[in-house]
């Protein structure tokens, strides 16, 4: 059991300096509920935040506790709050966008210009204690683990990514990279039910997880050409992709995926790359294969999400690699940095 | 094996005039292929079109071979067929479209007017022997069962319905009636990704089938009104459906699915019923629940089909409760009209 | 110039009972403007509500301004409040939704369960002075009238709605009903690129508006059965409509409507008529024509409506044909109630 | 009056090789019409053939009549033909599709493998007499002239790409580059209801042009970085783009659309550039703005064309600039590749 007034968080002093801090347990205010954290995953982004001191342009202004990836249980509900009760325990949305503006009204908040999720003691994942806008936390069945649950915001974004790509049933699909991302993809392909998925990449020991969690094709691709690896997918497959899902952020993946993607189909950039690039836009656009850009998740994304893993249709407990303590923090984006595991998950509750 | 020249049909003469038949084995012409009939499932048209002497407002002008539900193989290729070799095994899509119309060349050839099913050595399944437009004609791979393969052309009834449904990962899902049609809309949904589905029926035993083909809820509405049944419904699913799939044409079950359907939804009609109902289609206007019909199948719902159940991810063996050879088309009709059965299947080969 | 502290207000006390009452002039709270009322046009919700002291199975539960249609000119602005200031006019439009339900977050704000717009001191039309919430305030050029600025409501029904038809570049396009929603439907959908519309009305002198405001073709289907109208109609197109707009509520009209349309069609629903009708509703599912309905507006329908207006596209004047000062509201309900109008326009300031 | 037996034709013998010689009228076969051509526009695609003797990666194998922009009236109907008679004035699709393979069904047949517009006596639009698919002829009304007959393909590929980009009414449009694709795209986006329009060029005689067809806003980006014209076009606008439809092919331009465009708007690619391009894709995924191709024009969009013309919704006629007997096509290929002319037009009939 936690002591009362102990919240050990790892707190972002500035680049590269990461710290483990007891800090004040936050007191729910109106909407809102407060959190034990029970385990949080560590994305790339969170990586790239610790060492540059911010993401996407942002930089961090004061010190912030990392991680965005949690499951909690409830231990404190605000005023307003009606859905939620103490005991519950959730998955918690990033966020909030302002639900105000044109883009919110418009059923697409996370386009929402004041949309945040670096700030302080709004997301806290690797902490003990936390307070999280009640909205933004969905209830977990009792047949999600901790660990499940801390899987639900990445696999948010591939539900959102898989809307984006239009997946339909019985079509074939690439899927540009095998890490944490790429394979959160594949499973949600195969459940919105796709027939046929290739995964490609440059490790093979990432493509075994690939096969080992539904890909019906894996490709690595080391050492081609885009226009090579192109050719040597639609051989695989014997005919060209219906949809791309490109999660890697690599220009030439990116060049890969026009290549291979069927005229009218599209390809989805899940993953952050460079701002700028040089890609066969001209032949995307004869082929009339789309283009889009995904940022986050929308809508009723967590709840699909959570919906997903209680029903079984999909399956994220062989993608945690990696476990560390919260008082390891360091180590697990450590871990993730090295680019050895597929996802490595903090345990912040003290069992 | 087949004696040569002989070409057991089943040919219905007029209104309940079903006579087996002796009939001339087709030759292919330019772009056809010459097909041995391996299994034929029978449909409720079937049965309608044998009772009737006609189906839709659509009378029947000539004597025609019953049955479009069917596995073959190929025995000979005609003139301008790339795609088929003698022996391959197939499903046929009945039809064709003219594909030049406006409706065709929109991408919905399903709307195409002159498309016809009622025509008479174009589909045959319940034969020994038929032709078939060759682009009509999907290739089995051989973890397909030839009883599998005649279940793909109400399979892609299906495919097709849940597109336009619209059918969404993690959707809760109203079927109303657990016949074959709702039994393979059943199977569908949960291909694409609905994680809750409740199916309704006035039979025990049908319900039966349905939960072991994975419906989550079943529900006897036997007895109950439209806004009762509505009721009944929402509290078993604590919520309305995202979504509904009324397979029986009955009024009623329209009417109960626009209650029980959550606002901004839709009902999808895939059960033909009454010309004419009466529903609460005010309602339904101002909860923008859609009201959308399903006309056979379109696009590449065939092949979306064949996918499904070659990957394994929709089994349809257990649908198949009755079988019956050639010979006996007669009592496969009469079982279907009966009602005891989910999927009446006939054996058209020699074996 | 208004006097301070007067405020003039058409208040409903009971089933036909409006009475104009002094009532306190409100102070804007947080987020709020305080307004002065230009215009108010006269809607057949009204109507409705006046007569029966409730609209859509909502009672009246306190004494209630009527007027949803209103142009106003900003004279205090609350905190929180930056794109507005004293003296800039607005259209307002009813609401608010809560932004935050899972409706809300999917971007159909219409459908938000606490949507309300019978809500006392929110909309309050028929006064000299009123507040609303901000955001629901949207900013008149100098170009549009007071006049046409309480036209933007209504006009934003028939933006909305025409979203909901899908209204295409060339269509041809039917609108049975040529009252102040139907004309509206007209002059959206020429601006939207249809190039054949046909309006039906049983009054020759609504069609002579309508013919006036832009349609190619007028029918008077007094007398008709929904198939004859169908026949006349397809008759004067020279085939079917692609898309049909229904607003008059009344269920000949919409069997009119399903008869009318080409295979692959939709009607949209804008009228509200009866909760329960008797209509091809099987007909319209084989034709695969889908049935739509319009529950106010969503998204950026205000401002869309605002541009049309003010770059010259839809001209709304020759829509209004009866005007009233606020003292007469009571014969101005009287007059939309008689039929004889199309659009009754009110004058809530004192000039 | 044609001399029986004349048929005057620019035919291309190779690159820079343009002969004018007497070809035989061509008599139509089964499905076909032969055609007494009127008129024929330029288009780029035509210069870019004539000097490189092929384009978009085709060859021409053999000598081939130019032009592919045709009114033309009926001289000959082949069997099989119900819907044209001699004497009527049509526009020609180039084409055809093969409409059986998985493209065509699914109703994008400009996606077709099979599809080619180089193709000889097959468009023939520079020459006295040819022959077409009769499917692929649209009937001109009396009011539409022989010259706006000859705009009709260029606007349809307008109106596919206002489709494709979406557009809805009340948006606000950044269109880049005045030349005759752009500003078809500007009178056809101004038909859907967009509300504000900026167009950008480097010429101002072009935007001279733009102005005077209906552009709300116009800018000249000559010397600006794309980031500075995209900062320019927001300022002038008062906020970015809705949708860029992209008609240069230019990366600088692709690179300006994609900065100029909101979150969750796109980049339609209406001009054909280089096949790989450096442009901010990173940007452009991140602000989900979606960049998508345009090839020709596909379902109904002559008939489009052709209803917005005889409409009066759409007047090309201000876009014909400069004008040459059939005689002198060289001149008017001259005329096109030297970039002084918006639309050259040839009259191909002696009158």
């Amino acid at each position: 059991m936690a002591k009362t007034g102990s919240n050990l968080s790892a707190v972002l002093q500035g680049a590269n300096d990461l710290r483990m801090i007891d800090v004040p347990i936050p007191e729910p205010e109106y909407g809102e509920v407060q959190l034990r954290q029970l385990n949080c995953g560590i994305c790339g982004t969170d990586v790239h935040t610790w060492k540059q001191a911010g993401f996407g342009g942002k930089a961090l202004t004061e010190p912030t506790v990392l991680g965005h990836e949690s499951s909690s249980v409830v231990t404190k509900v605000g005023e307003g709050v009606t859905h939620l009760k103490v005991g519950d325990r959730v998955a918690t949305e990033p966020g909030p966008a302002c639900y105000q503006c044109k883009k919110c009204k418009a059923g697409r908040y996370n386009l929402c210009p004041v949309m945040q999720v670096i700030n302080p003691q709004y997301v806290s994942g690797l902490s003990r204690y936390a307070k999280h806008r009640a909205d933004l936390c969905y209830k977990l069945p009792d047949n999600i683990s901790d660990e499940e649950g801390a899987v639900i915001e990445p696999l948010a974004v591939a539900v959102y990514a898989c809307k984006r790509a239009n997946i339909g049933m019985g079509d074939t699909v690439l899927i540009c990279g095998s890490g944490s991302i790429g394979l959160l993809c594949l499973v949600t392909v195969l459940a919105r039910g796709a027939t046929r998925v290739l995964v490609t990449d440059i490790g093979d020991d990432k493509l075994k997880v690939a096969k080992k969690v539904g890909a019906t094709h894996t490709l690595n691709v080391r050492g081609l050409s885009p226009t090579e690896a192109a050719a040597a997918i639609e051989e695989v497959l014997g005919e060209p992709a219906d949809v791309s899902m490109e999660c890697t952020g690599v220009p030439s993946c990116v060049s890969t995926a026009i290549y291979a993607t069927t005229r009218g189909g599209n390809v989805t950039m899940v993953g952050m790359g460079d701002l700028v690039q040089e890609v066969p836009l001209g032949t995307a656009a004869m082929k009339e294969v789309d283009i889009r850009g995904v940022l986050r998740y929308c809508h009723d994304d967590f709840t699909t999400a959570v919906s997903l893993v209680a029903s079984g249709k999909v399956n994220v407990k062989p993608l945690i690699t990696h476990r560390f303590p919260l008082e390891k923090s360091l180590a697990a984006l450590q871990t993730t940095a090295s680019g050895v595991a597929v996802k490595v998950m903090v345990r912040c509750a003290e069992d």
